[in-house]
């Protein structure tokens, strides 16, 4: 039906599709599929208890406050902290270097508005978190992507990228969503002296960075800008962002960003028109729970759920997938990517996969140039070991089933 | 210090001002200072034990729910909820007519992304509420003010106004922040159908509609423009927005939208790129506290308050204000409209008032066109009667001794 506001949408809201992860999370919520789209952390072990008596704790202690307007920038006890974790790792900031948001995902809406104009190009990994892309797309980004291998983003792309002049690079260097490469260190270090060499500044991304199930910690980005020149106060060439959704809960709906201070200042004056502030109950509440050593623990404990977890679908994959499929073995995070031969669709197959109870999502989602049609990212935090393995097998099937289809078409070898 | 940041603010950063509301509440949150700035809640009658006893609830009945992601849309329950609400006004709207959003303001910077264009001309009330501004210049938008009196806007400037075609037009017709102005019934059916007849679409926001203390409510510009077209469903020229921010509690961030179908769906892809969703803890919390009554039981007393305070500052204002200044005698919200004599510059007024430990807002801030420098924002729900009658005395002289100076300088009559 016609209203009078049909005709007056703006043009960058032309622009705006809906993720179809998000559409996916539909389909896939009936109970008897086994989902492996989504991003969803493990509801089971969300520590509810402990949720319970932080907020008694903050509305006994601090009700009027916690209900009440407060800062932009966010609550004064949080952001101390955050600062703290952060200092941990080698690099200096104050609380004046951090915004709460509400989640990371306004952290990319908020860097949006306040850096992208109509046209600017944003250099990032292809494929790259889809969120990122639809926050950009809202005003109206060009995107340049830059190809991965194992190690992460390809040097010889990511040279001629930066040349070309754009606005910032965006990458998410642990465990990336959707692909779960890691750059390596060697990586992680020419892309922080090639930025800085051509004056390209970073967002570094890193939602995951804590939930490492192998190997060693690498040091972020941020940590390596500001070693290398020596940075105090933080004057980043690297804005970082992180969130706790992975680590406490993704409901609160709470991240925060890490920049210079004059950055955060045009932040803070972007977050004004666009929600005030972030919740100051949940604010209190993260902080109530995380504090005391609390937060450590948990993520110790996700960590061995998860990597479990991992454990399981990386046998599962092994197990019951055809040959011609390949997958990443991420040393951490939420995703694994599998690649299908190249002459199949992983679109096309996902009809038949959920109507099998199984469901994922198709890669090219996350290409910013919809290539990318053979590709497809599986969760597995949601759902526990034995579902896996259950689920594995059926979309083992499904696949099989969709190469022998290929194969007696063409006559080709299901192996190609 | 400049950063590779410093030179990459997209255009539309540079206007984005610091709210001088917010700027101020930062001097005015020392005890001894008596507040009339700030649009705050008396946080004493938060209903924080039902805020325990919610929070309690949900995280027993339904924990994992509450802290996991949620759809884009809002929680279908507060949805059917808040449907259910709005259709006890005579209007017909569905789960799928709302939005929850973060806050009334984040319902302003949706509409701003979804329907604003650079240069695009919005027609409002002058003065008008600051966070519409501050949204909206974000987008880059044209204001056109319309002018007002004790009736709310000027029907012969409004037409003038419609008539040049503007994108559309806000209004707060109930108790308007700044101005505590409530359209008549009369001049919200000429509006309606002025708008109606021009083919100008309309933003109603009304955070304090429920909040009247004296005289008959009104009904609001959606259910006028519906009953007109008998709208069924609901398809209105009219996109309606309120918040739990002034029956709840403002520390919730929770506010939302009344829209057709196909606005809702544009702005939920707009959300989704923004901050994904609107916490599921809070959304489920206010859920829980809201229903069986309680919420209309609250606002019962919430009006009982306020109304007092609102006799202590009309009482008040009598008493010690000198003549040459005038107010409005609003009959619900937050907020006085305080006018001096042309001559006097609030904000010049404001260093000597915080001096004397009382606090206002400068009414030039809610002009989009810079005028309105003789006037002043009192909100009187934040303080306590007592308070309220000394802020006024302290305001009073401030006042008087500004008048004086100036009947000195220049030999003019401190009441002309």
């Amino acid at each position: 039906m016609e209203t009078l506001w049909s005709q007056r949408y703006a043009l960058r809201s032309r622009r705006m599709q809906s993720s179809v992860v998000r559409e996916l999370l539909k389909l896939t919520q009936k109970p008897d599929v086994i989902s492996f789209a989504g991003g969803l952390p493990a509801p089971e072990i969300f520590p509810v208890e402990q949720f319970r008596e932080a907020a008694d704790r903050v509305l006994v202690q601090s009700g009027a406050e916690s209900l009440q307007y407060s800062t932009t920038e966010g609550c004064p006890q949080l952001r101390e902290m955050i600062a703290r974790h952060t200092s941990r790792y080698g690099i200096i900031v104050e609380p004046e270097n951090i915004l709460i948001t509400s989640g990371s995902q306004q952290a990319l809406d908020l860097l949006g508005k306040v850096f992208v104009n109509s046209g600017d190009r944003i250099a990032l990994e292809r494929p790259t978190y889809l969120g990122a892309l639809q926050a950009w797309n809202a005003y109206q980004a060009q995107f340049l992507g830059i190809g991965m291998d194992d190690e992460g983003m390809r040097i010889d792309e990511l040279e001629s990228v930066l040349r070309s002049g754009p606005k910032f690079l965006y990458a998410l260097p642990n465990f990336q969503n959707p692909s779960g490469v890691t750059m390596s260190l060697q990586r992680r270090q020419s892309l922080v002296e090639m930025a800085d060499h051509y004056g390209v500044p970073i967002i570094e991304d890193d939602p995951y960075g804590q939930l490492r199930y192998e190997g060693e910690h690498l040091p972020s980005l941020s940590v390596l800008d500001a070693r290398a020149r020596d940075d105090k106060p933080f004057s980043g060439n690297v804005i970082y962002l992180s969130t706790f959704s992975k680590t406490l809960a993704p409901g609160l709906r709470l991240g925060w960003v890490v920049a210079p201070v004059e950055v955060i200042q045009r932040l803070v004056l972007a977050k004004q028109g666009t929600d005030l502030h972030t919740g100051t109950f949940v604010q209190m509440v993260a902080y109530e729970l995380a504090r005391g050593g609390f937060l450590d623990r948990h993520v110790h404990h996700i960590r061995s759920v998860y990597g479990e977890r991992r454990a399981a679908i990386l046998a599962a994959l092994q197990k019951h997938m055809p040959d011609g499929v390949r997958w990443t073995r991420p040393q951490g995070g939420l995703f694994i990517w599998a690649i299908l031969p190249e002459y199949l669709n992983a679109a096309e197959i996902l009809p038949e996969a959920v109507e099998m109870r199984v469901a994922f999502v198709p890669g090219s989602a996350f290409y910013d140039d919809g290539t990318g049609q053979n590709t497809m990212r599986l969760n597995f935090s949601n759902a526990p070991p034995e579902k896996i393995g259950e689920g594995i097998k059926r979309l083992g099937d499904v696949i099989r089933r969709a190469m022998e289809r290929r194969s007696k078409s063409t006559g080709r070898r299901s192996t190609d």
